[in-house]
């Protein structure tokens, strides 16, 4: 993967249509899970990523998707997810029905199947972005749409942009995936953006570290898919074990949602959390990652090293989504 | 009327604006009841409409409404309807202002009437839709706005929009309204879309039947209206009765939130459940309309029946609103 | 301050860009406060919001902000001010990311702080309106961000914009600021467009009379503050002590929940409504003003009094939000 950061022009702010739509298997599809994104069809949306990027740094947006209507159906609110997906779209060009909040109010209270909800909202809309508490909800959505549906989380189930996010954070931060070595810290068990990039991540020549209590192991299909695909990897319980050598920290939130028992969240909770005196121990090169919101995993006064890559990350996040957006609309 | 499908292009993305302005009795006018739309002003509407969804089809937006805002106001959430004037408006390249959750925790728990709230959202925007609770509310909103009010449903009281595209669903999967037979079944009692669909077609030559449990007949006094002007129309406690001959068989939800008790709800739910069976008697060219969302009126395998309209109704109601606004606004 | 009505076009809609930027020292710039305009500014900020006036009164909207995003970021509801936020960004051509509602059920519900939140949202946008329900909210907020702050409101703190928008109408309806006998009613103990007008109002040549009950008395400090800068001020508790020459009577809605005990709030609502009688004394050219909403303070018969200018002020916050977030985001 070759990655020329200082791009073609590609775009055209005045044809407000990028020159030249090809094959790139994406039009018109679904967005459900990793496993559709290929090293392929990653070079080529992390490509079309830094043109976006350059674009909103240049001219801060364009009209490549104008014409073009998301709806952005939240069954659970998401502020972030739900942020950067309208900001994504606004910035090229297109208009948004954003529905994240209270859909529980309306629709669903009267009573109306998910499949009639994504098939009355596709009639006003483009593409649909959704997210919903149940595993196999976006499958259910994609089966039921004609227009493309964008799975932004389905509860313990996938949230591909976000692995995508993270992957291309990862490459943009240190110029490469191939050769790394990942270390993934907090709940393994649960955290489903740690599932989902280490699904990305087995794509490459990586070794990988997964640091966490015993409680939240990463879970043993995954583990397994691993060892059998010949990956080097670890585990520990230890943040000291994998920092001097790892090249990417990827710290996750220990959600006390996911907890029975809160006592159980209360004894892990500060057990990975990563100090400026772990930092010291880090290669100068590192990058620390984290998929955001922390309640306490980073300590704040890392914000200003310039490892910690976290709100980049964030950054990033709108421009995969563009990038995304354009390719399922054929604009790309 | 005739509706040419094939229509002049009479709009022109690089002009943003379509070509001739004339009076159609609309410009600035609210949108409250559908009395207020005699056959003239439907044909009107509908030629719009027909114009709406070409260019939808063929650039997906324009600039027609381009420096119009929108103020969306739902004191109850209905997605569907919002989501529609939403995209109408974007599509038009319309700002919006959407207030479609929570108005509950704002002005209104500060102690606001509705006529002042209408006055301060007419100071952003150029034309307000609100969805009301109360009967009557849209008529006192109107009536303190200067821009056009667009009533969204008010209580128990009207809903025109919906009747529009309920009118407009069926000339367009016909071609005519004249010498239909229409079967409307469910809920014919509270039901509002029932009630404001049959005032337009009073207007046509056709024959209709309703369809009910004893518990939701149609009002009486909307029934006598009907024999007084002469309309042909029966009642009836079945289905089986009117689906031979009809042309179009309109269904509605029985809303259980309608039902002081919710046992007489369980007594009629499922009584009017249309079938593969119910549908194998009826026409080859019959339209099955519903204004969603159902909660089981109609079986969802019958959505792959040709004869299913139900989904290109609610697009329709997108094109019908993007035809309304652009009226009301002089643009059209 | 000469404000010529009659404005050169320093817009062109066909440009998308007002043709001079000169520095006006708030081009990336927070306004938190009212403390930072002086009257240089306010002129400044005032000329641009009768440009921006005179551009809607003429075309609706324009370009100017294309490719800019605004994050409407509202901790607590206020669709007063959000929408005129929104149609504010949207008449420039910007886009908005709405988070109007419900940031309690979502990233703040899982424990994230404020600037992680914002650090987060400017990733997507250029510009953040935060209105949250504790003073100095803002201040942080700020401090976190890169882009641009806007405090649309922090607890019992500071509401910069209505204050502008206040100052704003007052020179609008009368021509001149300085020479005015202004009078405010109400709540002025907890009122803080009261406080922030008042700050606003320190820097011309003007005359102040509050009028309230015993309980809500202007705060010490600020009455000192008058004191101090030589302002003539007096107190009082009856409105016809001040009617007869007042040039300005700003009257403001004694806020139920601020007050612990209910039958306080009973005791003094009713104290200072402005009825016809009350403005039978007032001098024909006064002006009356009101922050909105009101719960009875201001009969609704004088809304048809050429004196009652709370809906023109009210759309006035439109125009002044637009000239700040032309001005903050370097477009003016």
């Amino acid at each position: 993967m070759d990655y020329v950061k200082t791009l073609p022009r590609l775009f055209d702010i005045e044809d407000t249509a990028m020159t030249e739509t090809h094959n790139n298997g994406l039009t018109g599809r679904d967005v459900l899970s990793v496993d559709q994104f290929d090293r392929d069809k990653l070079a080529y949306i992390f490509q079309r990523t830094y043109e976006m990027r350059e674009m909103v740094a240049q001219v801060g947006g364009c009209d490549l998707l104008k014409g073009h209507v998301l709806a952005c159906l939240f069954y659970e609110p998401s502020t972030r997810t739900s942020a950067s997906f309208i900001a994504a779209m606004e910035r090229l060009g297109g208009g948004v029905i954003p529905i994240t909040q209270g859909v529980q109010f309306s629709s669903v209270s009267k009573g109306e199947s998910l499949p009639d909800t994504i098939r009355t909202l596709e009639q006003y809309s483009d593409v649909i972005v959704l997210r919903h508490p149940e595993i196999g909800s976006s499958k259910m959505a994609a089966e039921a749409a004609i227009v493309p549906v964008i799975n932004a989380g389905d509860g313990t189930g996938e949230h591909p942009t976000q692995a995508l996010l993270d992957l291309f954070t990862i490459l943009d931060e240190l110029g490469r995936i191939d050769g790394l070595k990942v270390a993934m810290v907090g709940d393994l068990r649960f955290g489903r953006t740690v599932h989902s990039l280490t699904r990305l991540l087995m794509q490459y020549d990586v070794s990988l570290r997964y640091v966490s209590p015993e409680l939240l192991r990463l879970p043993m299909a995954l583990m397994n898919e691993l060892i059998d695909r010949g990956i080097p990897v670890r585990e520990t319980h230890d943040v000291a074990e994998v920092i001097e050598n790892a090249d990417v920290l990827y710290v996750t939130r220990v959600q006390k949602e996911r907890f029975s028992d809160p006592t159980q969240y209360d004894e892990v909770k500060d057990f990975f959390r990563i100090t400026p005196e772990v930092m010291a121990q880090a290669k100068s090169k590192m990058t620390l990652m984290h998929p955001l919101p922390r309640v306490g995993e980073i300590d704040p006064v890392l914000d200003s090293d310039p490892r910690a890559a976290y709100f980049r990350q964030v950054k990033n996040g709108m421009f995969v989504r563009m990038a995304l957006l354009a390719a399922v609309l054929g604009r790309a």
